[in-house]
């Protein structure tokens, strides 16, 4: 086992992505929002004839890289990022700081000097809300109000208008972009929050998240999940995991850490998260009754629940639809219970016989929710874990009781999505979302894959991948990401790169199928870039530039092959592209395009075609 | 440029797989056929509690690795593999061997000594249906004739009932399997090939194929393509990538070479290929036009045709769809024309302003399938490029047209299959089978991808593997696979075997999603090991055993650690599936299930439970 260490400084990865430079758009009804964004320039399109060149308009795209792609901000692992929420946060005047920490278990570790080798140094004392209050962005939103983070997420998700915005302002008088997307309004995201259908993950105690949305009328988001067991990784991985997935574009992380210092890696990695951070308590409450699922007790969940919320964990996952009586439908599965918080509650339910701690402490969970503003994360415990438990018994029970515990949660404006599977085959996979819609009043669906095969451990992002593009597309709101290293062992830094690329493209796909108005732009981009050969766009509007251009080079190294009018796939002769090309600009050259000249019917055109291009195809 | 060189034995991959083993399962109305099968054999379930041991069944699979992986055979390139149809041909006594070639350009290139050292040396003289014969395998199934490679499919159907067969016969009395799938018989197959909705790919000049069948009411095949082009890659390279490519799954595959010694390299991959090869005509006939492809003609085009079906390639994509006045419909696309032989025949109808001479000339082609059974592919030309241009007007134009030509095909009784795109996102995917069924008359679709989003070059695998298994499941009967360098460069090996897995898991999510009695066993068998921690189990029965163990080992290397009951993604307290099994246990010991134990509502059994299970837990 290795021993954890604290991050060094340079093991973070702080490059920018190539040709890309960070914009900051500002906000209108709260002037001090910067929302962040990545702009790519382009090369010009150069006409193949006349050598004429013609510009291609920058493009923009969502970021959730946070300051390390910024080259301007300074990055310092030790003191974590900027807390650019808290301004707004004291500005609402609901919260006060606490002296200490309330949890018993955080002041013992805070008090323990064994740990100092292991400590955050920059340790705020948390807010929480004034006495009885709620700081849910729920609670808002359904008292009409706006909220900074509201403005802030309608923004983000416009980043198409913001650059025809851009573009227009830039060069007045000029038209840019087909069309204008239908824009996303402050006042829609706060309809969407108030009527449970969207969640702005955002822990008072977090304030260094750049706020998002998850619900089914925004873009669809995904989730990287990092986190060290007891057999491997360390702290400092680990907060290089958790900057390195935000780099491929994760837009929340959970901290799944089951090994030692659990409280200390978080801290860690909350500071310097620029995305929300999940977690699931059971797990540490479990480290803390040695892994004797038995033996865990409400209190010690109660003090996990407060001292991760005060730490500023913005949604648990919680377990609590878990119920005894569903345990004996698991009983003749190929795979019994395969979550870790649902094998861990059904141990519990029968060692007691009893209804578990989390249902019938649900009502005092969703208090300590409203005083932080953390979401549930309503966990699926009794997810198939195989395609022959898809869509049984205990799943679907499961999740009605999901939806009981969502209006509950409801009552108390607590921020709540569902967990969803996990091993589902392709037929099957739309029950899940059409139930979940209408047994969980439309709250928004977060889903792990589903995987839609069990034959291919080594490949399960892509089984998963699968499955998570077509339930992104039936209107799951958020997607756990799954690595290659699924079923055998912990992923490292390349799978975690790979999984989130793997989901990215899943739920970029589902926005092209939802006909989202911010999505095809950059897949046009992409293809133009490509069609006209101008391979360095084609890497920089990829989702990995890197791999893209190592591929590439692979087989045509030289710098020569990155303006060619070919690549290795075909090799001069047969390249479509460069045809089609061909034959476009011979009938530009003729001053007519392709259908007027064969309208024109002109046999005498075609010969000249003939004798003249030959010249052009040597 | 590298210089081409003949393939060395040494560089075949002829390794079995991992506890396994090939089987011949024999035919019944010819009992020469010995349809070979993959049997992986299992370990004992071990009761946790009581050690008591009981057997797994070995789980049968789908072979297209051919001799490659039985130890039994002697594998050498330089005579090429066992030619296992040609009895069965000759048999029929409805062909003649040729005393000579009848391609002009095959005996160039046959008398020409400087190609000597290139040269495969066991070459057999054409065979060719008797002078106005047909021996199309549609032919003899519109006749009312079972063929022998009619019964070799339908064993080949049917792995998990000869599975089942097999047991019952070493172990009389048992009973294997919780149910016996329905049974493909060779009639059935008969007649889904007389009817067109199904095709055996199977040229009487290649009788080293293992005969398989493309349809939609049977397994989803994939086809890998390989081949070189004029800027790399040998023929020794695409010898072995040939049978790198069946040994992880390709059904069929496609030398799409286009660089110099097109003739010799097809020579050696067709006698050292276990599955039918297809080609594209049209890029050797540009070869011999020195890549003008308005010079191009009919005659040069046929002696090519041919050529290779003098061959014994099993079936050619022909672009015939492409007609003079579909070109302009492309003028307004982001990305034209994409497909390198819709690219060429655009370029020659308008040099010419003539109708393509694939179109005018279509029945002198069925003329020449039919005298080999060679199998029509009708090539997508207009296929679109990228998601803006899906669904056109050109992509269905053509669509149509191939539809029209399927018909004339199946009048002179050649098989034909018709391909399919490309870029679609996913909501406009089922438009594509429907209508492709609608207007070919339920011919087979074989579809690349399609790639449901532009943004991911270096992930096309994954981009095309998610449309790929949707499109299957609606119907497409085989699907093109897609390599992580689509359009960056020509795969390697390490490519082929990542896009041959991915689209082996799509063809069998397919399957699943389709309900075929031949799919799920094997994903219950793998999921079952996993449950019971038999980790080499679960890798064995796993499309690629060698990268799950690999990735197993990576975090937990050690030869215990393939019995532990935990993985290093969650370490030992945090296992559910341990808990799980712990939980059952538990009910096992008490001689109740856990159905019983709690509908006894036993408060006393929970305290017993809770008592001893400590022990259990440790």
């Amino acid at each position: 086992m290795k021993k954890d260490r604290i991050p060094e400084k340079s093991v973070i990865t702080t490059t920018p992505f190539p040709s890309s430079k960070k914009i900051y758009v500002e906000g209108n009804l709260f002037p001090e929002i910067r929302v962040p964004m990545r702009e790519i320039s382009l090369n010009d399109t150069v006409d193949a004839m006349t050598r004429k060149r013609t510009p291609n308009a920058p493009v923009t795209v969502y970021d959730t890289s946070g300051p390390y792609t910024d080259p301007n901000i300074e990055i310092n692992v030790h003191s974590g990022i900027e807390r650019i929420r808290e301004q707004w946060i004291l500005d609402r005047g609901d919260v006060e700081q606490q002296d200490r920490f309330s949890s018993e278990y955080c002041n013992e570790r805070l008090n323990n000097e064994d740990l100092d080798y292991l400590r955050f140094n920059h340790i705020h004392k948390p807010f929480k809300a004034k006495e009885g209050g709620n700081v849910s962005q729920m609670y808002y939103a359904k008292k009409g109000i706006i909220t900074a983070e509201m403005e802030y997420v309608a923004i983000r998700e416009n980043q198409k208008l913001q650059e025809v915005k851009q573009l227009t302002k830039q060069h007045p008088g000029q038209s840019f972009g087909a069309s204008i997307p239908k824009e996303i309004t402050p006042e829609f995201v706060r309809e969407e929050v108030a009527r449970g259908r969207a969640v702005i993950p955002s822990n008072i105690n977090h304030p260094e998240a750049e706020p998002m949305i998850i619900g089914r009328n925004f873009l669809v988001k995904i989730n990287a999940n990092i986190g060290n067991s007891a057999v491997t990784s360390s702290i400092e991985e680990e907060v290089e995991k958790a900057v390195w997935a935000c780099r491929w574009g994760a837009d929340n992380i959970m901290d799944l850490s089951t090994g030692k210092n659990i409280h200390e890696t978080r801290e860690w990695i909350l500071r310097n998260s620029p995305v929300p951070v999940g977690t699931v308590p059971i797990y540490q409450a479990l480290e803390k009754v040695n892994g004797k699922a038995e033996d865990l007790t409400w209190e010690i969940f109660k003090d996990t629940l407060i001292e991760q919320a005060e730490q500023g964990v913005d949604y648990f996952t919680i377990h609590a639809g878990v119920r005894l009586h569903h345990i004996p439908m698991t009983a003749k599965r190929v795979t019994g219970i395969v979550s870790r918080g649902g094998s861990i509650m059904a141990k519990w339910c029968l060692a007691h016989h009893k209804e578990s701690f989390l249902y019938t402490h649900f009502e005092e969970i969703c208090d300590i929710m409203k005083a932080y503003n953390v979401a549930f994360s309503l966990g699926d415990g009794l997810r198939p874990g195989s395609i022959a438990d898809a869509n049984d018994e205990a799943q679907f029970a499961e999740l009605e009781t999901l939806g009981e515990l969502t209006k509950i949660a409801w009552k108390h404006d607590v921020q709540t999505f569902i967990e969803g599977p996990g091993h589902v085959p392709m037929h099957m996979i739309k029950e899940n979302m059409d139930k979940q819609l209408e047994v969980c009043g439309e709250a928004p669906f977060y889903t792990l894959g589903p995987l839609t095969t069990d034959i291919a451990p080594g490949y399960d992002h892509i089984t998963s991948g699968i499955g998570a593009a077509m339930i992104g597309w039936f209107g799951t709101a958020m997607l756990c990401y799954v690595t290659p290293k699924e079923h055998l062992g912990l992923p490292n830094k390349e799978d975690v790169r790979t999984g989130v690329i793997t989901y990215k493209l899943a739920a970029h796909a589902a926005d092209l199928a939802k006909g989202h108005p911010g999505a095809q732009y950059r897949d046009d981009a992409l293809s133009k870039a490509r069609f006209e050969f101008r391979w360095e766009d084609q890497f920089n509007l990829s989702l990995d530039p890197e791999l893209a251009r190592e591929y590439h080079d692979e087989t045509l190294p030289a710098e020569g092959a990155k303006v060619a009018h070919f690549c290795s796939m075909c090799g001069p002769h047969f390249c479509s592209m460069k045809i089609t090309q061909e034959v476009r600009d011979f009938a530009a050259k003729k001053e007519l395009d392709s259908e007027e000249a064969l309208e024109a019917g002109m046999q005498e055109k075609a010969k000249e075609f003939a004798d003249k291009g030959s010249e052009l195809y040597l």
